[in-house]
């Protein structure tokens, strides 16, 4: 399977699991740019805006709401975050099945995002995929969708 | 009004309109970080992404893949788009009523793009516009959507 994202949706590789619906998976980035960057992919594979569904866009920016909702809750305390898609090779994007990003951001993190950007690494990410996972779950629980 | 975004939806802030329909408002950044970068507002005030309802987020995301549609076709001649939203101080957003980003890119824009991120003008506003509009009305009557 050349596509890297469609061999995780097909647990053909492996990844550390955010959210998981009929439509959509969402994961960690391996080489975040913050705590808890995640990304959200729809399990058919398509290439970037000029042949994705328009229903499948929609979906990706609600599920990527709620895990921006969820990172705020979270234990990762994130006080916002950037919500991105990069469409196409001149936008940055690097893995040609569409995705959004979610990227969590601290208040005066500018100089550790910085440093983030060129070491890419996160030291616990079981750890931040437990505290959003657990996020996510309180929101449901909360129903406040 | 307080709201610079609702006082531009109430018509009595100018603003170079790209889209419009009941829902939400497209124009044009007064401050580019790149040609054709446009703003998609919905016209009903909300924030950020913990008070919009995600029917909104779902909205603003179909919109802005439309119109990084048509910046590929337009005159603009765009080889990719980002699309973000900036989800709270902590992530850059510096107008507090919610708002998604549409910015063309080219291929090896990247210098410029830099440039622009100083410089932050574009020398024809009004011809950018156009080009977009022109671009937007020629995806209808392609029923490409």
């Amino acid at each position: 399977m050349s596509c890297v994202f469609c061999a995780i949706v097909a647990g053909e590789a492996p990844a550390i699991r955010i959210y998981e619906d009929d439509d959509v998976l969402a994961i960690l980035d391996i080489r975040p740019f913050s705590r808890g960057h995640t990304l959200v992919i729809p399990k058919r594979h398509t290439v970037d805006l000029t042949d994705t569904p328009p229903e499948t866009v929609a979906t990706l920016a609600r599920v990527g709401q709620r895990i921006a909702r969820a990172a705020r809750r979270s234990g990762l305390h994130a006080d916002g975050n950037n919500v991105v898609i990069n469409d196409g090779k001149a936008a940055f994007q690097t893995v040609f099945h569409i995705h959004l990003h979610v990227l969590p951001r601290q208040q005066g993190d500018k100089l550790s995002f910085a440093k983030n950007m060129l070491l890419r690494r996160d030291p616990d990410r079981e750890e931040s995929g437990r505290l959003l996972r657990e996020a996510l779950a309180e929101l449901d629980s909360a129903a406040q969708d």
